[in-house]
């Protein structure tokens, strides 16, 4: 390298490494402003995710990028990116309020996973928060005559003996329960219980660290008036909900749930079967593969009964899970036949089926495959 | 809302949009400055990527994010991002170099996706590049008899037939495929041609939009000293390059790609013929269930061709497909059965199988997850 060009280079260097401090020290400013927002809307009980708000930042700072000739995808990716850790450090801030100091909420199972991330919430937004565990059923009683809500998050295999164990909640105590199936026990909870009642299933895993654009699904029991404040908090604490009826819910979570945590673990049992060389695969694998691979080998880093409670939930799913076993051997037929053709044309029918989807799952993947490839090393 | 908390808001509110503003000119500095060390590279035709200067670039930045009380993941993250569009722009300046200038290279297919990126690489570095489609094979033989390299970029089920019109290349020239099976070309280009040989295979799709960081797997055929240099560019164009034999390429490809394609495709004809309602599982959809949807969704926004050449390539992946089906068989029994016990200790055997990785696989795919999930609108 030649003196000059190298002088050149170290300018340069230096000034990145400059531009970098610079950059911290601006999200570190966003996250303190964040940070008050947050106080001021904990102060009058807003909800701390707004759709609407989010967008026009992001729209606003899309077209200064084109103006400075940068990509507005760049921008909107890393504003979106600090936003996460905004909305983190905004649900620790959240204030007491007045209606949860005046309410007492029940959380049976809440040392578990995700029961404990709800004592977390509600405790945080200043509600009076008890937790009955196996052990506690003996002096429970004074725990449950005084209760407002009462959230069942045990494991489905026994959700509906706990959820018969509570007859003998105050008239307008409301019933909740968080399990992955919803119409067992809902009818559970209506048939034990005369007031309130409300189905919930919470669509993440006990890993995240705030509620905010997380899914929540909500089957409407009965009085839907009367925990009308626990839907307000769900939203307040950044929660997207989505209304179904508790049949269709079981129904798509058959297919969403149940059917790919089945073929997930026998793809896993795959290939510890076929004991391929996990190390050489990783290195071989570009970001999709490894993506795929992955989102497989995690399962296998939790609880076993997680997986198999879903998958054993119900033994409606089966013919459905049979019926996807036929059409894999329809098409290993296929290729025993050289059948090309016929293998096109049923993947023609399948695209038309998928329709625009189709398309936009191919962009919203290829800008999380984007983010893969950054992360690597 | 009372008139001076909404005056203090509005403030708060006006900062972060200043905020954000410094951010967006922050991040074209930042450009403007990688652009200016891409034009130095080419100049010396040093590579584009290098892991260590990237790593060291952030290890700073994330020690000076805890000092600011900010996470060293939020930096680290948002500098990655940035630096993706870096290596973009980066590509495109590339100048020609000395060893560019003097080499000429034939792109048999060079009008097809990935022939088509290769084009464009090779002659943004300054190569004199040409293609031979179909319809040139009359005129090829000038083209062919002084090229320097020739990649045969066509579907796999034409590479042989191609391959074996190559005969009369001249005895310097190298020989490269870039197919997704590696054997059967590489016996055929050995065959052929005397010269020298290199299966090569890109382990991405044709959208990506440059190089760095992408993995291509080389398996050396013959005279690796006289292709050096094509190694040595495919570095400079930033690839992480894995060496492997050709028959262990086909053998780990036959599950990370051939079964992965079949699986998507069976589940993906299974949605259809379930005929489930795909806007209300996207609706409930948690950033999980979604990536996994999109995962399968993608595949049927492209040419069907792209993934049946991948899984009729080969008769003898067949009886590994039939085995993967068996095994789902197996599980199905255990569900009839209410096994619970046996699904979980081969949940543990598993488990143990994937050993150390599933852990990391679980915090790297919870990473995605959390990514996945900022881009939620």
């Amino acid at each position: 390298m030649s003196e000059d060009i190298a002088l050149e280079f170290d300018k340069v260097r230096q000034g990145i490494d400059q531009v970098d401090t610079e950059l911290v020290e601006l999200i570190a400013r966003r996250l303190k402003l964040t940070g008050e927002v947050g106080r001021l809307k904990a102060q009058l009980d807003l909800p701390l995710y707004v759709p609407s708000r989010e967008a026009e930042i992001i729209e606003k700072k899309r077209e200064l990028a084109v103006k400075q000739g940068v990509s507005a995808d760049l921008v909107e990716d890393v504003i979106r990116r600090i936003m996460r850790d905004s909305y983190a450090t905004q649900t620790n801030t959240r204030a007491k309020n007045q209606q949860s100091q005046s309410r007492k909420i029940v959380i049976v199972g809440g040392a578990g996973q995700l029961g404990k991330m709800f004592v977390n919430l509600f405790t945080q937004s200043g509600f009076t928060v008890s937790v009955i565990e196996k052990e506690d059923w003996g002096n429970a009683e004074p725990k449950l005559e005084t209760a407002d809500l009462v959230m069942v998050a045990v494991p489905i295999r026994i959700t509906e003996q706990v959820i018969q164990k509570l007859s003998h909640l105050p008239k307008s105590c409301t019933l909740v329960d968080i399990t992955s199936i919803k119409d067992e026990p809902l009818q559970a909870m209506l048939s034990t219980h005369d007031g309130p009642v409300v189905g919930l299933h919470p669509m993440f895993g006990p890993g995240i660290k705030h509620l905010a654009k997380q899914t929540i699904v909500v089957c409407h029991g009965r009085e839907q008036q009367s925990y009308g404040w626990l839907i307000e908090q769900l939203e307040v604490w950044g929660a997207k909900l989505c209304y179904v009826d508790s049949g269709q819910h079981d129904h798509l979570m058959a297919i969403i749930q149940v059917l790919r945590h089945f073929s997930t673990v026998a793809y896993g049992y795959h290939l510890k079967q076929e004991n391929i060389d996990l190390d050489k695969v990783l290195e071989l694998s570009s970001p999709i593969y490894r993506l795929e691979l992955i989102m497989v080998g995690r399962l296998f880093a939790q609880d076993s009964e997680l997986y198999s409670d879903i998958v054993f939930s119900n033994k409606k799913n089966i013919p459905m899970i049979k019926r996807f076993i036929e059409r894999m051997s329809t098409l290993v037929e296929l290729l025993e036949n050289e059948n090309i053709a016929e293998f096109n044309a049923l993947f023609k029918d399948v695209s038309s089926w998928f329709g625009d989807n189709a398309g936009r799952f191919l962009q919203e993947s290829n800008l999380m495959l984007a983010k893969a490839n950054d992360l690597r090393k």
